[in-house]
C-alpha cells in the first residue's frame, strides 16, 4: 500500500514517517513540504538520517496515492479532503478539520464556517477504543487532538458508568512543547519556555468540543504549557453522585479497556511508579489511564497520560489505519518507552 | 535583633539564611544542624560561600534568641514549641505544627493528636495579606504551606465576593523538586523526576485543611510534580452562581490586594506574559494572582504562582516578622527575580 | 536462545530486557535482582508494564543459560565470570571487569588487583566496530563503558590515519543522569542535579584506560554531568601535525565507517542538524561521530554522540551478541529515535 | 547620575535595568527599544512589572546621560560610541565593538573593518579583576563577552605563573540558552533546545581572540549549547610544563584573586559542592573559578563559571562602573544566588 504524508516536515509528519518506515505494509512513496521542498528528510528529522532516500517535494507535486496522511495546520484540510475522497484512497486527517460532528462548533471553536458540512457526517473520529467498528470500513479519518485524546480515554469509562453528576468536569491539563508544532514563536523559545509552568487557555480551547462530543459530558478544560518536550496529562476532576469506591472504578475501567492493546489502567498503591505519567510514554502509542476516588468529597480524579506525538496524533493515526486495513493494530507501533529519560 | 535557625541545612533553612544575611534588623547568630554539625554553612548552601563564617552546630546547642526560626520536618515543632515560647522569644515555625486551629485536623491530616491543642489559638497564621493585624502582636507565627499560600491568595478575593456557589473548589496544584524538602529518595532523582508531570497527591493533601481554613471554602485539592527546582502554580476552578464579568474580578482582586506589597495581580490581553508564572518568580517574595472567567460555563479559574521557598516558605517568615517587628515590610525581601531564568 | 540478567534492577538492566523483549532469537527466562526480588518488572521499569511476565528472583537463585547478561556493579563480575565460563554459555558483562588487557590498569583505576588476569585476555572488548571478527567467537564479551565508547568510535578514525601528534588528546566529555545508575544520592537528587554542567572527575575518570587501550593515544579525559536523562557527547580535542583539511577527515571517517550499520557521520554545512548529537539518539543504538578542522591552529576537534544506555550499554550488548551469534546486527535493535524529544 | 539603556528590551538590557533599580546612585531615566517602542518594561520584563514605570522608547528618541548603556547587536556600537564620547558621558558597551585593541581582529572574528580603529586604544576592557586600575578613568568601558570573562578569570592565575608551555590551551566551554539572546530561530525553540549538548561553534568562536588578548595564551576554543537557561562553564586544558601540585595552584591563585569580591576559588576535598559551578551564581556577579592538576599527565583544568547575563554580561558593567565612580564595587550586586534553582 502507497502512502503520501502531506506536510511532512512538520514533528507530526515527521512521526508519521519514523513510524511507517518500520511498517510492513505501507510504503511511504511521497513526503510534502514547501518549506524543505528539495531537501533530504534528515534535514527536518535528523533521527531519519540514512533511514529513507525521501526527499521532499511541494505540495502541488503530490500525487494520488492509496492513504493520503494530512498532517497540515488546522484549517488546510477543509477543502483539499473532497478532492482526495474523490480520487479514491483513503484519507488520514491529522488536523481538527473533520473531528467535529456539529457544523455549528467550527465557527465557534476555529472561527469560520465549515465548507463541507456534508461531509462532517461521514467523517470516523479515529479514536479505535471509541470507533473500532465505524473505522473498519472508514475512507475520511479525522485524528482525535492529543489532549482531548487523553481526556476522553480517562473519562470514557466513568462517563458511561452513571457514576457522574451534571455538574461540568474540570479538565486540568498539562502539555509538553512539540504540542505546539514546529513554528517558531519567541514564547516557545528555551529560555522562555523552560522550566514554565504556563496557563495558556484556561476557558474556550478547542478541544473542549472534541471531549464533550466523544464522552456526553459538559468539561471545563484549562491548559498548561510545562517543561517536557513530549507529553500530554489529562487531570479529569469529576463530581460523582455519592463517594465511590476503588473497587468500582477497577471494574469501569477494566470493563471499557480490558483487551485494548494500548490502553494501560495505572493505579499502584506502592512502588514508585503509581499514577498514569508521560514521561516513560515518549515515543510508544500507550494510553496510560488512571483514577482516584476522593473519601471526603464525592469525586474521582481520573488521569490520562500519553505522548502527544504519537498515542496523540501520528501513533493513534497508524493505529486507526490498522484497523482499517484489518491489520494486527500494533503494527509498526510496537515500541515500548524507555525509562528512564 | 538576634535571630536562631533550627535545621538550617535544609532548603528552607537555607533560605532563611539567605534572606536574613542581607536583614538590616536581624543577626544570624547560630544555625543548628545535626547532619552538618561542625560543617561552615557553605558545604550545605554553597550560594553562601564566603558570605558567613557561620558553622552549624547541633540542634541540642541551640541557645535562646529574640527570635527563633524552625525550619524542622512536620512534628518536631510540636513539642519544641512551648518550651521556645517560655523562654520569652518570637517562634516562627515554618512546619505545619501551628498553622491549624481546629485540632481535630492533626489526626486526620497529619496522623497524629496535637500534643498543645491550646496553643493553637494563640498562633497566628504567617500569611500578612490576611493577617497582618493580628501579627504585630504574634509571639508564635506559623508559616503556611507553599500550595496553601498560592491557593489561598488566588481564592482569597472571590471567596469573599459572594460570587461562588457552595459546590467545592477544585485545585489542580503544579510544584517543583524543591518543594519535597532535602530528603534523598528515588523518586526524587534526576533520572526519575526530570520532566515529570507526576500526580502524586490526587486527594487528600494536607495543604486541603490550610486553604479550607483560610477561604471558608470546600477544596478538592489534587497536586502534580513538575519539572523546575522552585514554584507552585495553583489552578483554581471555581464554580459561579452566574457567568462573571472580567471587569467584576479586577474588581475583586484590586480590591483585596490594591496596596499589597508582595501580591502581583496579572492579567494581560496580550504580550508573551499574561498569567501568573513562578518561572521569574524564582528567589522573590511576590505572589502574583491571576483570574479568567468562562463565558461559557459559570466558573472562574483563578490562578496563583509563587516560589515554594520563598513566598511559599522563608520570605513569607521574614514578611511576617517584619510586620511583627514593625519594620517595612520588603525589608530584606526586595529581589525583583530573573527573566529569563 | 536463552538468556538470564542479572541485576535487571537497575537502569542497563532494564534495557537490556526491553530489547531482548522484542529480539526474535533470545528469550528472556530469568531476571534477578535482591532489591526488587519477588516484584514484576513493571516495579522497576514503568514502560514495560504489560509486556511481560517476568518476576525478579534473587541473584542466588539465577540459573544456567545459553547467555548470561551481568549488569551489576563494578567489581562484582570479577570473581562470578569463572563460573559462568565453566558452565559452557557466553557471558556478556556490561561492568569494568574484563575490559583492560593489562591487569595492571586494575589497581590503578578500579582499586584493586584483578582476581583471574589470566581470563583478561580471552575477553573480548564488545565494540563490534573494532572488534567484529573477535567478537564471533567470544565467550567473554566485555562491553565498552559508555563514554569509551563515544571517544574511541570518535577518534578511532583519527588514531590510524597518522594525522595525530603524540602529544595527549584532551577528551571533555559530557554525560546525562542516567550514567550514574540507579543508586540514590543526594548529588543526583533533582533539585541538585537539574540544569548543572557539573566537572566531576576533571582527571583520573576510570574509562581514560579504555579509551587509551583502544585507541593507542594517551588522553587527557575530564568529564561533566549535564542535564538530560540520557546521552553522552565526547568532545576531543586532537592536536595534529598540520593543518587537516575537512576532505581528509571525510575520507578518513568514510574509510573507518563506511558500512557500519550503526556508526553515523554527522559533519553538515547548514541546516539545523550539523553535529553528532545525543538528544535525538536516545533510545536507538546509533553513535553520531563528526569532526571539525581547525584552520588556526594545528588541531581537529573530533565528537562521538550515543544514549549511554543503548549504544553506551545494553544495545551494543546485543549487537556484539549478534555479531557473536550470526544473526543480522541490526536485531531488536532498528528504533530510529525521536525527534524532537 | 543619569542612565540610559540603549536596546533595552534583550535580555542583558532587563538585566541591566534590574540591577539598575537597586543601585542608589545611578537613576536610569530613559529605556530605549525600537520593537518594543511605547510599552511599559513589564511587557519585556515580567520580572520588573510594578517596579519601574518607565516606558520604552525608539532609540532615535535617545538622550544624553551621565552613562549611556549600549546593549544592542555586535556592530551598532561601533558608530555610536564616537559621538556620545563627544557629548561627555561615559559609556559601557555590553557588545563586542571595543573589546579588542587590535584592529586586525575584526574582519577575522567579525567580518568587517573597523570604523574608528584609533578609539580601540581609549576602551577599557571592563574586567576590574585584570583593569581596575584603568577602569578608573574609562569614559569608554567595553564589557567582555561571557565565555571569555569565565575563560579568562579561570586562566590568567596560570598564564602569569610560568607553570604553562607555549602549547595551545583547550578551551571547552557550555553555555545556557540565555546566551543566544532573545532573537526568535527555531535552533533556540524548547523542542529543539532542551536538554541538548550541542556543539555550536568547534573552532573559530569569537570569543578567541579576547582570550588570547587578555591571557596571552593560545587558545583553542570550543563551545556547545547546553540546557540551563543562565550559565558559562568554561573547562580549561591547560598543559604545564611539569607535574604540578595543588599547593602551587592553591598559590596562584590565592595571588591573583585573594580580595577580589566577586570571584571564588572552589576547590574542595569533599562534599558535594566541590566545582565551581553556575547552577548556583544565577543572579550573581560571582565568577567561580577552580583547578584541578593531574598527576599522570602534564597538565591543569581550569575551570571558570558564572552567569552569562551577570558576571558575564550585565553585573561586570555595573561592576565597572562601580570602579569607575569610585563607589564600592559590590554596589547593586549584592544577591546571593538561590540553591537549590
Amino acid at each position: 500500500m502507497k502512502a503520501v504524508i502531506v506536510g511532512a516536515s512538520g514533528y507530526t509528519g515527521g512521526e508519521l514517517l519514523r513510524l511507517l518506515l518500520r511498517h510492513p505494509s505501507v510504503e511511504v512513496v511521497q513526503v510534502t513540504s514547501d518549506s524543505m521542498a528539495g531537501k533530504p528528510v534528515g534535514r527536518a528529522h535528523p533521527n531519519l538520517r540514512r533511514a529513507t532516500d525521501l526527499v521532499f517535494v511541494p505540495h502541488a507535486a503530490r500525487q494520488a496515492a492509496d492513504v493520503t496522511f494530512l498532517a497540515t495546520p488546522h484549517g488546510e484540510s477543509m477543502d483539499a479532503v473532497p478532492g482526495l475522497l474523490a480520487s479514491g484512497g483513503i484519507v488520514v486527517d491529522l488536523s481538527a478539520d473533520y473531528r467535529l460532528r456539529d457544523p455549528a462548533a467550527y465557527p465557534r471553536y476555529y472561527g469560520r464556517e465549515h465548507p463541507h458540512p456534508d461531509l462532517l457526517a461521514s467523517a470516523v473520529y479515529g479514536l479505535p477504543e471509541l470507533h473500532r467498528d465505524a473505522l473498519r470500513t472508514a475512507d475520511l479519518i479525522a485524528v482525535p487532538g492529543c489532549i482531548a485524546t487523553a481526556a476522553t480515554l480517562a473519562l470514557h469509562p466513568l462517563a458511561r458508568s452513571g457514576l457522574l453528576t451534571d455538574a461540568p468536569v474540570v479538565v486540568d491539563a498539562k502539555s509538553g512543547s512539540s504540542a505546539s508544532g514546529r513554528e517558531v514563536a519567541v514564547a516557545g523559545s528555551h529560555a522562555e519556555r523552560s522550566g514554565v509552568m504556563r496557563a495558556y487557555a484556561l476557558t474556550g480551547h478547542r478541544h473542549t468540543a472534541e471531549i464533550e462530543q466523544e464522552t456526553g459530558l459538559r468539561i471545563a478544560l484549562s491548559c498548561h504549557a510545562v517543561d517536557p518536550v513530549r507529553g500530554v496529562l489529562a487531570t479529569c476532576h469529576a463530581p460523582t453522585t455519592r463517594r465511590i469506591e476503588t473497587k468500582e472504578l477497577w471494574q469501569a475501567y477494566r470493563a471499557a479497556y480490558g483487551p485494548e492493546p494500548f490502553v494501560r489502567i495505572v493505579h499502584e498503591s506502592e512502588g514508585l511508579f503509581r499514577e498514569p505519567e508521560p514521561k516513560w510514554l515518549a515515543g510508544t502509542n500507550y494510553c496510560e489511564v488512571g483514577f482516584a476516588p476522593d473519601d471526603r468529597l464525592p469525586r474521582v480524579v481520573a488521569l490520562g497520560a500519553l505522548d502527544n506525538l504519537v498515542k496523540g496524533a501520528a501513533g493513534n493515526a497508524v493505529q486507526s489505519l490498522n484497523v482499517r486495513l484489518g491489520l494486527p493494530e500494533a503494527t509498526a507501533l510496537d515500541f515500548l518507552g524507555l525509562h528512564p529519560l
